[in-house]
């Protein structure tokens, strides 16, 4: 425990990742030079129309960096730390972020690097939220990596949240995993490494299935399969400007099923394909989860259609489409739901707090974190009541450790006062009352979509740069957590 | 434990206190007959242009119900528990304002029997909003006893925040009394009724000298008593309506230092008087409370000069003025916040959510919990790091069980949550997202004034029925720490 930090390793597991981003950048220039070959021929380093040369740039960048890191860390002593996982966690995903939006900025299609990096991170945080005014603009290769960065980022979350941070013990993730019905994954693969492969399968496999049946509904390949990322990712970024609104009812049911699927524990889907689909449902937070989600769609729209007098179908797709959108911090979006009476909007907003099951590739406060929350506000009356009992709360039919649910709350709390503070430095930072919630809220939350003038139709472009960073800021803390990086802020840590 | 529930010692208690209340309202109706003797002739039970009437006739019917039940009560068994406890504060906050909105009702100057209850709930709870769109026109006698039911509410607050929710185990209250700096206030004075008194002592020895103070700065003794009343009881309603804007500085001067006594300890101000002042600066929560006074005024009038350019003195005098009154939950206003730049009213508006502190007449979270909430929030990062130590807040250099940390936390979430799902009702109920923030937060807390259509140079008047109600509702859970109101909606509380 009194060791040194171990830089050495830091830098050497960093510079693998971005060995691997590389790989992907190389793979999106193809993917350019295949639907634009033209450009190949028209040779600039940085701006190309087709963004294969700014691509190839970047990609080389951060192979060579990657390499270099590499060669100089190879005679590092693999002895890890919970220290060196916060670290490799954090600066994981502000390093590949920065290296990724190397295309963007040389493209020429991005204003700045704050507007590429915001771009870039709102990828691989999963968020979704835009500074692009025209998407449809920009060539094909760019659009893929976009996209790609959500997929990469999504992979990267499964992992950290089912096999890293319960390691680490962050924010009650322990519970998630410990807590899920039957044997552990833990128990069952005891590696990371095997844990990751067999929920990437069946992320891969999500992925392939809703590329082909958005294809069956007459989308091309290319729109099909960055959907597909930014659905399984629970990203939200769209080839389109219009996101999803101008696809067919089937597309867009389709969605939402793949949504509901991606902001689900991927432990349990596991269970499902293994053929225990009574494990699934006898999880409490997945029926919550469902719950939330039939509940809230129901009361919004009935109300739709008993106020605006609009279709039922319509009422209930939309309805529908935002709600899981919302809950799984997805952020596609199909309909201006600020256009909806106040209340419902509200309504919507609140689920802003809730986020997607702990496990999913969803961000957020996560349904288990809420599921705990109510179990143990109403046990606080009961305990009043009773004041020399111990009444715990119980989870899937197991009591939970005093020291979770505390961790948990505490979790809540910090979630809550960062909304708040996001707000006030928002709002300082020249933001109107109204869009400060929704950037803030929609950020910390990595939702896409919110409030105001980054409204559900709207794009962060008019953002001023500072709040770019600031909101950049808050999407990665609501990514990893809050604690992995807010542990860095603290004196102790660094304290040998 | 399992005995039945001891009804007829709630109803004796409260029948006690209806005749207390009767004897206030014969004195304010001896107050309306004071100042307009002539109406003393124009007998009518009802309406009377002075409110002598009307003040007689609530006050007898206060009087003869609480006599019949003290009767009907006379041969009770005086074994009390907790139940009984809940019970009585819970429902001595309702009975109370429904009688003593008789008067209101019966004088003609409020336009329902719901305006009325809302006022007279919103001077018991010490919140000061008002549904009054002109305050001067009422008579005297009712300006009294509007003005008197604020620091009625105030007594009662005391007593049940320093003797009466600490015995009961509320939300953390034990440790308020428990870790006040020496010894304890229920070892100095082990009985309710002695503690209730020597608070009470300080209680109307600032109402008296706050009174002289005002009447030096020419304020006239009516006004002055009125507006010592709402202050000392951190209530807010005053006799004119442009609250205290149109005063000197002089006595916006003297209501500031004595909202800002009004808004501490008073088992601290025990100490004071005794000539323990160190014991009183040791406090961490009592430097925290001018802390946040200091900074939050340094902040906002620095930047009101710097942004719009006002003369220093001014900007420094409205700044700490609203700061304190928010803070302190107080209410009353001197300038309308609202047309600060932004940032300053959402800077101020964070105030909402901390309150007065503990054992005063402040309502809110108090800044005794949100000093444990941000230790802990900085102690959960330093756990992370030392997972196996045990590292517990510490509050006035004693450890604070884990326990208690815990009840905190959940009161704050429980807080949060209401306020959330206020303002969801009440945009449900017709109002705009703004003023449903404002009117959520500023009941919930016990303030007054909120943002919007119920900023601070507004009222209440234009709020729906249901909303009128509701917000009542929100009002009377904030003063009664929530838990002592939402257990009895907990079926275990029923259970025998």
């Amino acid at each position: 425990m009194r060791s040194a930090l171990n830089y050495k390793l830091v830098l050497h597991i960093l510079s693998f990742l971005l060995i691997i981003e590389a790989v992907a950048l190389f793979v999106s220039a193809g993917i350019a030079a295949f639907y634009q070959p033209e450009q190949i021929n028209n040779f600039s380093l940085f701006k190309s129309n087709g963004g294969f040369w700014p691509l190839i740039t970047g990609a080389s960048v951060t192979l060579f960096t990657g390499i270099l890191g590499w060669l100089l860390t190879l005679n590092v002593n693999k002895t890890v730390s919970k220290k060196e996982g916060y670290l490799v966690v954090t600066f994981s995903w502000i390093l590949i972020s920065f290296f990724g939006s190397l295309p963007f900025f040389l493209s020429g299609y991005f204003e700045s690097f704050t507007d590429s990096f915001f771009e870039t991170i709102s990828g691989f945080t999963t968020t979704g939220a835009s500074i692009l005014t025209d998407i449809e603009s920009l060539p094909k290769g760019l659009l893929f990596w976009r996209s790609l960065t959500h997929w990469i980022g999504g992979m990267g979350i499964i992992v950290l949240s089912l096999a890293i941070l319960p390691l680490l013990g962050i924010g009650g993730m322990q519970l998630f995993v410990a807590e899920s019905p039957g044997p552990t994954f833990d128990k069952i693969h005891p590696k990371v490494k095997e844990t990751a492969k067999r929920l990437w399968a069946i992320y891969i496999l999500f992925t392939v299935l809703e590329t082909v049946l958005l294809m069956i509904g007459n989308m091309p390949f290319f729109d099909a399969i960055c959907h597909a990322f930014g659905t399984m990712a629970t990203g939200g970024f769209s080839t389109q400007n219009s996101s999803i609104a101008d696809y067919s009812a089937y597309i867009q049911y389709i969605i939402i099923v793949f949504m509901i699927l991606a902001g689900t524990n991927f432990s349990l889907h596991f269970y499902l394909l293994s053929g225990k689909p009574k494990l699934m449902w006898k999880n409490e937070e997945f029926r919550l989860y469902l719950a939330i989600i039939v509940i809230i769609t129901t009361l919004i729209s009935v109300g739709l259609v008993y106020n605006l007098g609009i279709d039922k179908e319509k009422a209930f797709r939309d309805t529908i489409f935002q709600v899981v959108s919302i809950l799984t911090t997805t952020g596609f979006v199909t309909t201006d739901y600020l256009n909806w009476p106040q209340v419902f909007w509200i309504l919507l907003f609140l689920l802003f707090f809730v986020g997607g099951s702990a496990g999913s590739t969803g961000g957020g406060v996560k349904v288990t974190r809420i599921l705990l929350l109510i179990k143990n506000s109403l046990l606080e009356l009961k305990r009043l009541v009773h004041p020399n009992a111990l009444i715990p709360v119980r989870l899937n039919n197991k009591p939970v450790s005093q020291n979770i649910v505390f961790v948990v709350i505490s979790f809540f709390l910090i979630y809550i006062s960062l909304f708040a503070i996001g707000v006030f430095v928002l709002s300082g930072l020249g933001l109107d009352f109204i869009s400060a919630i929704g950037v803030s809220a929609s950020s910390l939350g990595n939702i896409g979509p919110g409030l105001g003038s980054v409204g559900p139709i709207e794009n962060y472009a008019h953002l001023p740069q500072l709040a770019k960073w600031f909101a950049s800021f808050l999407m990665l803390l609501g990514r990893l957590e809050l604690f992995t990086v807010l542990i860095i802020f603290s004196p102790t840590f660094w304290k040998k």
